[in-house]
């Protein structure tokens, strides 16, 4: 199909960031693309069209035909490295055609912020127990970025977490632009734990923005945020880490602040009194905090953890909880 | 003038802020509140209209005629406390006509977020210094506080530091109200130091925005600069403190993302190209983060300290560097 000796990846799911991130590799010019678009309409509008005409349509899309496909196994067979942008809550269903021998020989790159709900695992570890793909064969890639401001060469930092530190520094080398600047990390499961926390979080604060809660609070309500998601990660993986960098807190502040953000939204409109389904509806999308906040509750429970704000979320979202009353009662243990 | 046993408590000073606590004490009714109008037209309205007409004219204002005065060497005889709600660019020239006898066996409370231009001093280092109060007598309040939002009864939550526990419980019992939640720190100097800070680094995210930057950078940026503070202060005054509390994280989160603040504000108009003059000129006022920049710029010349941000920010407004220039070598030290 192609022999340049470029490292080949193949980029699973076709959402913003998917498209953004097709943009970051055609501009970096490192590595060779593929795409796999589920749908084969879409894949034929995008080779035709040039753009992706769902997310993104601003950003022009020139790859070789024969690099777009709804054919999954085979794009996986031809890549060196499987990039996983699939909706966490749509990945295990997605991959059901795959088998570990697929991965085998294969790396992985996530971009995912989110976990396996029915199995409450953060993607990597998901990959690992399901399709035995080694731990040190993944890097996880996060920080603020919303694939928005990519589209708009707006100046983006990036964090690449794994065991490994060459593996990290290579796949740094196929993101590195005039607009995208990356760093590395050891804290692989804290890393990806922490984009899947603060999706909760940012829908925490939508709640209370929906509720009325101003900027005073909202900023009081972050700093406490931080503190809880500083607290879950020792717990869960104790090694030392500075919640204080963009992987944790940027992540955190990006998704909190944004007028992009679909879980400060979502969580805006549970706050008015919409009902979890109407808010879905209303925004044609189910935002990944909601099945984010199961997941973590799942673990604050086996692990007898005790964590306010991720628990009041979860009452509110899934034992139907006043959400005025909830969030009430959370602020007097705030400070 | 009044035989109430309260504690009689003098507001120095008639903006925004000095105007949201008489209503925060009203509503506390805790203490009696005796309030310096400086000037006599002002004063006079003040008690005329029960509001105050330049500042949060909705918050309706019933003090005793008596107890509003533009005679400071009156207030300041009358009253236990003194609170100082004088920009900090002003307050020397206003306590001009003071001694240290007028605040002998005076306690002090100060809600100034910034440093004596002058003597590069915070408040509570200057009324020590110059006025002979001593350092115990003094309580920093602070915490993230618009005070529009204090207009509207939002929930807001303030920091009371001292080294004396005894005296910030005691402030913490004069603001607490139904929409203002307190607690207390014995990091007197470091929350001072902080609130200073934190001007100048949502100035700086105001360049960021005026230049173009976007989302995903600011929250990166956020995340650099809460860690240079962290080191700015641990160099200054080396105690145990956790820097992501509300009074550090918090008051640099809603000065660096609120709508109501004025340095970020200031920050866009200098990164869209104003001149500091014009910038000024056109917002009717200084940010305080302009003059902090220059006294925080001698205590890191004088203490040998690198502080990439706030040093970037110093040579912007004080040197005539060119923001874009500045801005685009300071992203390269960010991460």
């Amino acid at each position: 199909l192609s022999n340049s000796k470029k490292p080949k990846v193949g980029i699973l799911g076709s959402g913003s960031f998917a498209t953004a991130l097709v943009k970051i590799f055609s501009d970096n010019g490192t590595i060779e693309i593929f795409w796999w678009i589920k749908k084969p309409e879409l894949a034929n509008q995008v080779q035709k069209l040039h753009h992706n005409p769902k997310y993104l349509s601003s950003v022009p899309i020139s790859l070789p035909d024969e690099h777009i496909s709804s054919d999954l196994v085979k794009i996986v067979n031809i890549c060196d490295w499987i990039l996983l942008a699939i909706p966490a809550a749509f990945l295990q269903k997605e991959l059901i055609v795959l088998s570990s021998k697929s991965f085998r020989g294969k790396k992985i790159i996530t971009v995912i912020k989110g976990m396996i709900p029915e199995e409450n695992l953060v993607v990597a570890e998901f990959m690992n127990r399901f399709y035995d793909v080694e731990i040190k064969n993944i890097v996880v890639v996060t920080g603020p970025c919303h694939a928005e401001e990519i589209a708009q060469e707006k100046l983006s930092y990036l964090t690449m977490a794994s065991v490994k530190p060459q593996e990290s520094d290579l796949v740094c080398s196929y993101f590195n632009t005039s607009y995208v600047k990356t760093q590395t990390s050891n804290d692989l499961y804290g890393v990806e734990l922490a984009s899947v926390l603060k999706n909760i979080m940012s829908l925490a604060s939508g709640i209370f923005r929906g509720l009325g809660y101003g900027d005073n609070f909202q900023a009081v309500f972050i700093s406490c945020a931080l503190r809880e998601m500083e607290s879950f990660l020792n717990k869960l993986y104790p090694i030392n880490r500075n919640i204080m960098e963009s992987a944790y807190l940027g992540d955190l502040l990006v998704t909190a602040y944004s007028q992009f953000s679909r879980n400060r939204n979502f969580g805006t409109m549970v706050g008015k009194g919409y009902s979890v389904k109407s808010a879905s509806l209303e925004m044609n999308m189910i935002a990944e905090g909601y099945f984010a906040s199961a997941s973590i509750q799942y673990l604050i429970e086996t692990h007898h953890l005790k964590m306010p704000i991720l628990e009041t979320v979860y009452r509110i979202l899934y034992l139907g909880s006043n959400p005025g009353t909830e969030m009430l009662n959370l602020t007097a243990s705030l400070h």
